[in-house]
């Protein structure tokens, strides 16, 4: 067998596990019993090992020697060996007893960072967090670096990214944005969010989740919709991407945006093709690229009046009391913006100060300048600078998030270049489309998801994030199209817009 | 390490490809889309092909061939010695190319049988049944055995069974049932079932199907109840055993047994140790003993005037128009007895005829004094001679069961054996729990549940049926217990009884 053939099959058993492994965990989150956890993590352990053992094989070192060097190859072979090249080296360069040591600590820091934001007590998540701290540097000394060490942690999320590009993105963003949220709330008008209160049978907002998937173009003939603490998407493989929600009985919006948010995602990942998937490059560009995926469809087509032209219609079929109420109330009171705690509940404007601040200490306890003792209190000076708030405690503060208990260093940046890459491609592609806003105006999303997945989808994970930027957009993530975006847009919405702003 | 802890070893890896397994396989018939099954075979094909390596590998012998001479093993540990050693000798014993021919041909022929029953077409279907009889008696002489080639088969279902003793227990059955059916539909009075009419919101039986599995002492903390178009029950893994279910909106009743008869599969299961789990005889004594679980909660229980005293107002808390029907009324409709085409369908009295017809056919088919394009007319025979009834069409004859098409020749006298398993330990238990009756009548299944737990459930795949029905009931299977309790129960209800009977 020549090393293609052999590759290819090697890739299609990887591929096998990690589909059984997805739908292990998709079910672990959503239909297996309180009792089935302890079997049900050995069989993933297991699964997950000869995996592994696949990908970091000399067999596969083998194979992919030879294809660096093979003429012939497609583009999309050559992206695969690039891109599980990759990942086979970063895998190997670890000791396999180092990752089995951090796996057991990491199983023991969340459970320990669970029980700390309960009682909402650091000092017994510190010395978890500093062990935590302490694997993560080790991984980045083993996977190497050029300048700092944060940059080889990044590279798990979002290949090519590094601080020093960080922190050029944050800069004009925060420059920008600081005095243009303290517009907003001095002089700016509010929007009325009252008529929103209310009870809302669960049942009925299931229903109402599924027709906003359908309008979005997502196909249940390959997915489905079910029922999750905390929402997620997963490709169990080609043919079956399923989305997960959530759903709050006083609130009607959190449930729909769920959706959408989640529908983006599972859009991108419907629309990879499943050749692509085959040869392991089928997981979007890097989080940053997928999350503009569903920050798109939440925000700029969710929260745009585009959007509640029609879908006012849909929302009232479920709950009557919204037959009477205008899209423009519905849009405005979508895109309320305050201040506010916790990451995972802010808005538009507010929500990239919570990525910035999470960044800033990141970066600063992997280099070592920060200490993870001084958490709390850097955590609060920070949410003072950025948001004019301090948490009344750390479980509403620095123990908010899971990432860090599971050693997810570098994962964060990805939820603020989300939002980036999506202002940024959804310029381009209203400047390629015609009548883009109209067509949303029907509820017909055709055009947008056809856009998507000509430019976006269908090149999975060929390109690097920046690559694809530059092909798509014709230049690099540049933040300035997300301040014009969140300028008009909630510039308009309060009521404070200037003349340079327009 | 010693043969008994890499044997424990292989049997985890085993049982965690086994549990993957399952699980693929219940989310494949509860929530994979339709687009998810060629990636799904895929894996399914993988993980299944690692099991059997292991299965038959020549580890595993030579830990078997040690642990047969080793002293000092404990009784489970013996059993599973036998049991595992017993699968692994008869999948050794099939050359793996005719496995993978015969699991070829199984697709093709299932997939032809489901296009003839639909076109009520034998003709269509008959070369790939003859070729299914192929593999078997291929398969059976593999196998060995010492008198017909069918008790070969037999040993996959129902270890110990053979022709001779099949014939030895169907001949006194038929000699009481037929003059007993006769005497039922020509001198007995069948009850009234016509209230029964109605349409049932398929939402609210699926609770009421909840709360008869509740009643039962299924523990949903270890479980779960889907919905599925042919319904099923399976044990994942220790703590997660999965009930299914379907609900037809014209018919309450077929919803409710459904649930008990899952329901009592999943008792089954969910009362086997995880010790017997690990160590490969977590299966239950045979499919015959397993079906005894399920028909007897479904018919002993679920069909007695004890049960219907007290679920009488539950079914009224979902449907209030049983409130004023007599819980006597119910459990007389719930025992119509009627000849009728459809095995599935069949009441507690007609049922076994079902099975021996085709227990005379496949007997005949593997020794070869049946030739299988004669089934229709010998189908049509027996259905005249047992039940006085000639299906109108070959699709509620010959080609109702989907068993000949994926070449489980042999299963079939299961569902007979476990009505007559379930009359004789049910006897037994009303002679050892005292009270039994009135327990039931007031909702309280633990006594038998625990009766269940103590003397069948706990030994799980221990020990073979006949062995196992020794020590429980202090006799080899006799369907003298099933005779009688048919006689009493539907002579009373039918007010046909003679002296003979009480």
């Amino acid at each position: 067998m020549d090393a293609l053939a052999k590759y290819r099959n090697l890739l299609g058993d990887m591929g096998r596990y990690g589909s059984a492994l997805r739908l292990l965990s998709w079910d672990q989150e959503t239909h297996m019993p309180p009792k089935g956890i302890e079997a049900r993590s050995e069989a993933t352990g297991m699964l997950s090992r000869k995996r592994f053992e696949l990908l970091v094989s000399d067999e596969l070192a083998r194979c992919l020697a030879e294809l660096r060097e093979a003429d012939g190859l497609s583009e999309v072979e050559r992206a695969s060996v690039r891109h599980v090249g990759k990942e086979h080296s970063r895998n190997r360069a670890i000791p396999p007893a180092l990752v089995e040591e951090k796996s057991a600590a990491e199983a023991q820091a969340q459970a320990a960072w669970a029980a700390a934001r309960k009682a909402s007590d650091f000092a017994a998540f510190l010395p978890h967090l500093e062990k935590m701290v302490g694997y993560a540097r080790q991984f980045a000394e083993y996977y190497g670096y050029d300048e700092h060490p944060y940059d080889a942690l990044l590279e798990d999320f979002e290949p090519g990214m590094t601080c020093r590009k960080l922190r050029a993105i944050i800069e004009p963003l925060r420059a920008e944005l600081v005095p243009f949220l303290k517009k907003l709330v001095d002089e700016g008008t509010a929007p009325d969010a009252s008529f929103l209160r209310g009870t809302y049978r669960v049942d009925e907002q299931r229903r109402l989740s599924r027709r906003a998937l359908e309008v979005i173009l997502y196909d249940f003939e390959a997915g489905g919709l079910a029922d999750v603490a905390h929402p997620f998407t997963i490709l169990i493989a080609p043919g079956d991407v399923r989305v997960t929600n959530r759903y709050v009985e006083s609130d009607v919006l959190s449930g729909i945006f769920g959706a959408l948010h989640e529908g983006g995602h599972a859009l991108y990942n419907q629309g990879i093709p499943a050749e692509l998937y085959r040869l392991g490059v089928a997981g979007g560009a890097s989080n940053g690229i997928h999350e503009s995926q569903s920050r798109m469809i939440e925000n700029q087509v969710g929260r745009s009046l585009e959007f509640w032209n029609f879908f006012q219609p849909v929302l009232a079929e479920h709950f009557p009391q919204f037959g009477r109420v205008a899209p423009q109330a519905l849009f405005a009171a979508a895109n309320l913006v305050a201040p506010s705690f916790i990451r995972v509940d802010a808005d538009e404007v507010t929500y990239n100060f919570h990525v910035m601040l999470r960044f800033e200490i990141e970066a600063g306890l992997i280099d070592g300048s920060i200490e993870a003792a001084d958490l709390p209190e850097l955590w609060n000076d920070a949410m003072k600078r950025y948001l004019g708030i301090v948490p009344p405690s750390d479980a509403q503060g620095v123990l908010q998030d899971v990432h860090w208990s599971v050693g997810a260093f570098g994962y964060f940046p990805s939820y603020m270049l989300g939002n980036l890459y999506a202002a940024q491609l959804y310029a381009t592609m209203r400047d390629q489309v015609p009548h883009l806003d109209a067509a949303i105006g029907r509820g017909d999303l055709k055009p947008l998801v056809g856009w998507l997945r000509e430019n976006v989808h269908r090149y999975g994970a060929m390109y690097e994030p920046q690559e694809l930027m530059e092909r798509i957009t014709g230049h690099e993530l540049d933040s300035a199209h997300f301040v014009r975006y969140v300028k008009e847009k909630y510039g308009a919405i309060y009521g404070c817009q200037t003349p340079s702003d327009s």
